[in-house]
């Protein structure tokens, strides 16, 4: 042991939040718990780290430099970089022990060793929902997963959004016709650019890179640029008349998908068909979602996912298809805080103090006693600093209120409150006080 | 890629939760959090890893052999083995930014790589509280804790406990007092083994390792079985008449906190001064805590901690004492489910089921959505899978109650529920179907 002093700092691309960031990234964590709970998803919490061969099975590429790995003993782990390589081994690994359609969330931390730049962190929450079936998955469940996006942006309460939707089949299928197949991976990734480059470097990229001619390349940027409301675009694709199973099989899904959304009640403005939408190198099979706050579309799709046919394909000869989706929280919730779309103010972890004035706490102890009973967060500040001083920290931790319990309030068994952010103050009895208090919390 | 299968298992010491067990762990989980969040602490949420620097600073010894260490790009990483570390660098680092005391919680898993045996995990939780002052912390803070270790295991509800309290300054001052400060370290650690390995081997080897005389060991080990009920134990270590100072700070603390916390409202019987445990080679300075089971206590302490004089010494040159406990969740955990004490049976991640029996859903999720309004975790399975099929998940997945929705419940504004347990079945409107499934729920 040294007693040299090592000075204190972050590390790059990680988050250390101060007390009102973390309360405020909390209760929007909450809320989309809460909400992937009211749909009946069951909590997954897989481990930070699993053997290098589990993990590493499906990446490749800029996915597996990103990795971290290490070895302890005779084991070579990697960090989790994403939620759905443990689900697919769990599922592999536990299927029997599981009903299906298995509804599973998982809100958890994973890891990329990115290049630190804004907007980007090495570490972050992953909010996860999938529903995977064993063999077959009903179409159905394409057209929940919006509801349930819906839903929980809603609770989010960071104003309007829109849920872009498309199908993988479309455009496979397209290339399919236009006998592209071999090049398929990579206009699917030139399109997907589309947003940050333009549709001027996307139609030259396929003429000079891809060597599309013309004519292919009319059809091809046509078809992402169908524009309209959803009948419309439906109306538009049908019209196209492409002869290609893979193609009408998708235009089908699609149609189902966005007719089912109308009957789980979600408004139509908040849905829109999105050809352009590709969900770029993934392992997606069908139907595909990206969703955009209204307000701030430049920060990139808000919660994404998709349809895949077989999840667990490195792990079981079992077939398990399943639909789901994935909320950046880490990064969304720095975005909106950049954007003043949520902000800081008063964000306290405490909604009462209660300050004793006299040596006794017994009853000051009865009254917390009281109000914890009620889920009200309080404090008993019975330490001998003095109060002018735990006045001042009620002030800087945001407490919007204090209560005092002096002599005649044991007497007369009430308690004196005290709203901090109005300045008024009652003397009363401890039910009438929660009331106000609870009024006042909105509890 | 390769399309070779590779066996999914999950690694040695790592948790994979059966949803059953998840939910009831989760809910234990969320009991511990409620119960801080009560208390006014504050989220912390530490990254999972550090620079190797910081997590080494404190180490030594087993836990650095058990540390897990990795390499990237030009950082040196390790990740943590307790939260204690992180939250000694967090308030060194952003001290000028907290309010004190800070109180703080952390719920979060933790990393060792130990030999793996039943009991011993190599990621687990630990759920930790923790209140650090600047320069000074009073004394009341001391006695606050055991409130809320109360406060918490009451909520836990798994049986009656016993919140053991000590002082290290009584040890240390005896110590002092017979001359054997040299020693002090390696004698604690047999004092510690007490339970383990009996008051016996602890005389032998007092004597037989560390050369102790039959007085010194006298002393030592009367003190240490100092029994009876609180006020008689105190009233023996004054009748020692120890002259140290040491300890008699120890014992003045001693007394002061074990009368605050009768004033907290912890009934006697749930606190027990147990002069002889130590937390082991730990940093506490002052107060110590265990917490036992009274039905088990062979599963060792559930909850312990104490008062440490300078947390962050290692990253300040700022003085800031503190006092926190922790409970290892995993641990405890599967204790409580091997010895009986809690239970898997009825763990559902749905409350309701709604069946619509006609092709139009609407209706069906109307329902829905005014179930979850009241925080009725419902699903609507509206999917092409045959109703007998569906009875059957609802069964497995152990969901209370069913709604059936068919032409004449959507003709006469009813649902048709059944409570899947009783198997009664009744048709009635909306809102008293609400309040059956609501008080059968408790919520």
């Amino acid at each position: 042991m040294s007693d040299k002093i090592i000075t204190p700092k972050t590390l790059s691309g990680f988050v250390e939040m101060l007390p009102n960031e973390q309360i405020l990234f909390n209760k929007m964590k909450d809320t989309i718990r809460q909400s992937y709970e009211l749909f009946g998803f069951v909590p997954l919490d897989c481990p930070v780290m699993d053997s290098s061969q589990v993990i590493l099975a499906k990446a490749g590429g800029e996915t597996e430099k990103q990795i971290y790995q290490l070895t302890k003993g005779d084991t070579d782990y990697c960090l989790k970089f994403d939620n759905t390589v443990p689900l697919a081994k769990y599922v592999a690994q536990k299927g029997e022990q599981l009903c299906f359609p298995y509804r599973a969330y998982q809100i958890a931390k994973v890891y990329r060793g990115e290049r630190p730049q804004k907007g980007r962190y090495r570490e972050f929450y992953q909010c996860d929902i999938d529903i995977v079936g064993r063999d077959t998955l009903d179409i159905f469940y394409d057209a929940e997963i919006p509801s349930i996006i819906y839903y929980t942006f809603d609770k989010l309460n960071i104003g309007k959004f829109t849920i872009n939707i498309s199908n993988r089949k479309l455009l496979n299928g397209l290339f399919e016709y236009l006998n592209l197949n071999e090049k398929s991976g990579e206009i699917l990734r030139i399109i997907d650019k589309l947003d940050k480059i333009g549709i001027k470097n996307v139609k030259d990229t396929l003429a000079v890179d891809y060597k599309l001619n013309d004519k292919t390349i009319k059809i091809i940027v046509d078809f992402i640029e169908i524009n309209g409301n959803n009948d419309k675009q439906i109306s538009k694709i049908k019209a196209l008349n492409i002869d290609n199973e893979t193609f009408n099989a998708g235009l089908e899904e699609l149609q189902t998908v966005i007719n089912q959304i109308k009957a789980f009640g979600v408004p139509d403005e908040c849905v829109a068909i999105n050809l352009s939408i590709t969900r770029g190198q993934d392992y997606y099979t069908g139907t595909i979602y990206e969703t955009y706050l209204d307000s701030c579309k430049e920060i990139g799709s808000v919660c994404s996912g998709g349809r895949y046919d077989n999840l667990a394909k490195f792990y079981s000869a079992k077939n398990y298809p399943g639909v789901g989706i994935s909320i950046g929280l880490t990064r969304l919730f720095f975005q909106l805080l950049e954007n003043n779309i949520i902000n800081l103010e008063q964000q306290s972890p405490i909604d009462v103090m209660i300050l004793p004035m006299t040596e006794n706490i017994d009853y000051a102890n009865t009254v917390a006693k009281n109000l914890r009973r009620d889920n009200i967060r309080t404090i008993l500040s019975a330490d001998t600093t003095k109060l002018k001083n735990k006045l001042n920290y009620a002030n800087k931790m945001n407490v919007p209120f204090v209560i005092f319990v002096g002599e005649s309030e044991i007497e007369t068994n009430t308690v004196t409150v005290k709203n901090m952010v109005s300045g008024e103050q009652v003397t009363t009895e401890i039910n009438n006080c929660k009331n106000i208090i609870k009024k006042y919390l909105e509890i």
